[in-house]
């Protein structure tokens, strides 16, 4: 512990998910560590659910923020990849086994053994604290590059961006002339309508809040609007849909969004309900449709992402806060009142 | 009408669902009908839940059956395909649109206005009657060419077997090295083992019966056999699966099956239960899994099917069963009380 990294950060410490300020240590960076400065973290809605133990997997004090962008300021002694002075960023995870298929196949998201941003056990045996911090430092293998031309404040592309983008190439949603729906219009929706309007798709915002259709189809380019609790206006579009991206993370029912896909739809779960989901099996039988479920991306793919948005200039909504404000950002968010990421200033506001 | 053909069935008048002998006519042979003098009919789990109105939909009087097997009797004027003293099958649809996207890839099973063997509205506004019954009039691109080498009795390929079949083909379980799972030993499960086995996978029953297991095993040549409600059996199979056929028409629990699939698994449901299912979105999103439906198959994979099964000698297990049994038989299906189908002999014993 010699030459560990005093750090300092905002924890949570109960259920109540109250954050303050939190004095902690970063692990002394390693022959394969990159350490960074942290300059901005998103706050995405899984930091919320695990504040509050919503996932019943919390371990207190927990220090969220997996949507990390900052500057390297050591590395260790095998780092090639990076140098002081690099931009960079950390995602969801900082390890997994390197042993498995899913490893083995660049899907570190799938590695039944990874390693979360924070929350998880690290290597050592300690728990891992995330990005509302001032310091970080991760394994080389777990920090994306990041393009000089994207602004460090668009931290949210490591979850929010990656989350949409993987599920559209993978489930072939990422092509001219297809359609595809966007349920849910957040920090992972509005992601999910830009990447798929830069893929060439056609897109339908799916919402229940008809206050959304200006800046669905004025703001963000969508192509289509339509209120989930219409009947009509979803007949209308019945049967439509080559696959949906299903970013809502409350329980709602998924029949009336089935019967909008074609026969071989595929509707993509990208959020996390705590309950279990409905569905009836004549919604699936009659069209052959699936329902899928996609978690963030293997580290391979996030740095295409990343690569991907800056040259087509994919830019997360964004509203940047001072840390001190973040319980109200929580508020906020729970209340869907932000568009649509919040962004911690961790550089400038940080202060002990 | 005049030259409309006198036929004889069994029908259900109620939701008693009780079968009795019922006259009705079927048309007269058209340009492009073959007629057919039925000789066997097998026994769907579908027939029960219909007879029985449990999907809501049935109209009395109700002939059941769509896995027909007889000989051409006459034939339409421009009928190339068959020829009098043919044998030919029926299956689960007669018709139709011919226009749409589906029609046009062979997916006449998802055509959403296809005609259903029975309990449906035929082109000329009557109600379909199925298989229950001495003969039968179907547009021929609806006629399957019955291969010489199979045996008529055979009937439950054209239901049972396309059923397993296509969703076996068509998710990429048909290769040898994958792993197949096949949830409910009943008529679909049975056909599902022998598909998979025929294809080189590996198969795995998964059953809550272990009198099964000598079945499964020793009678159907599956290489595995767990219970699964036995949670150390289960975990045991964890993440190996890559596919799951689950053939189950009853509410059941779908997490701890899903956790036996692979990244990228999938769980085809091909029955039909009434409730609706549930699922934790977690279960998918922690290994990119799928939930999808498959019902039946076109006309095209139903003759291949058929003719695969006819090379490769896969045979359904059936029990052949007088016409006045079928009550019998149906109280006895619904104590999954048969191996594995009941089939009835309609030649030689549905008499006036």
């Amino acid at each position: 512990m010699e030459n560990s990294h005093k750090a300092l950060g905002w924890a949570a410490r109960d259920t109540s998910g109250t954050l303050s300020p939190f004095d902690f240590s970063r692990r002394a960076t390693g022959d394969n560590d990159v350490q960074l400065k942290v300059m901005y973290c998103g706050v995405c809605h899984s930091d919320l659910h695990m504040l509050k133990n919503e996932w019943k997997m919390t371990r207190y004090p927990v220090v969220p923020g997996h949507e990390i962008v900052g500057v390297v300021t050591e590395i260790g002694k095998n780092i090639k990849k990076v140098k002081v002075g690099d931009k960079v960023g950390v995602g969801v995870i900082v390890g997994s086994c390197h042993k498995c298929d899913n490893c083995a196949n660049d899907q570190e998201n799938y590695c039944p053994q990874n390693i979360q941003t924070y929350n998880s056990i690290d290597v050592d045996g300690t728990i891992t604290y995330g990005g509302y911090s001032d310091i970080m430092v991760a394994n080389e293998h777990f920090v994306i590059r990041w393009p000089d031309s994207m602004p460090m404040e668009y931290a949210p592309l490591l979850c929010a961006g990656i989350t949409t983008y993987s599920p559209l190439r993978h489930f072939g949603l990422d092509k001219s002339g297809q359609r595809v729906g966007i349920v849910g219009l957040g920090g992972l929706g509005h992601m999910a309508v830009k990447f798929a309007k830069a893929f060439g798709a056609k897109v339908t915002v799916i919402s229940t809040t008809i206050a959304k259709k200006q800046e669905a189809i004025g703001n963000l380019g969508a192509d289509e609007f339509v209120i989930s609790k219409d009947p009509e206006q979803m007949r209308a579009i019945a049967g439509t849909l080559d696959g949906i991206i299903d970013t809502v993370s409350a329980k709602h029912p998924l029949a009336p969004l089935l019967m909008l896909l074609k026969t071989d739809g595929r509707l993509v779960m990208v959020g996390l309900p705590e309950n279990p989901l409905e569905f009836p099996a004549f919604a699936l039988l009659s069209g052959r449709r699936t329902i899928a479920g996609s978690a963030f991306g293997g580290l391979k793919e996030t740095q295409e992402m990343i690569d991907f948005a800056a040259k087509h200039s994919i830019f997360p909504e964004i509203e940047i806060i001072p840390v001190d404000y973040v319980n109200k950002a929580m508020d906020r968010l729970l209340k869907s009142d932000v568009k649509y990421r919040f962004v911690l200033d961790v550089a400038n506001t940080l202060k002990a």
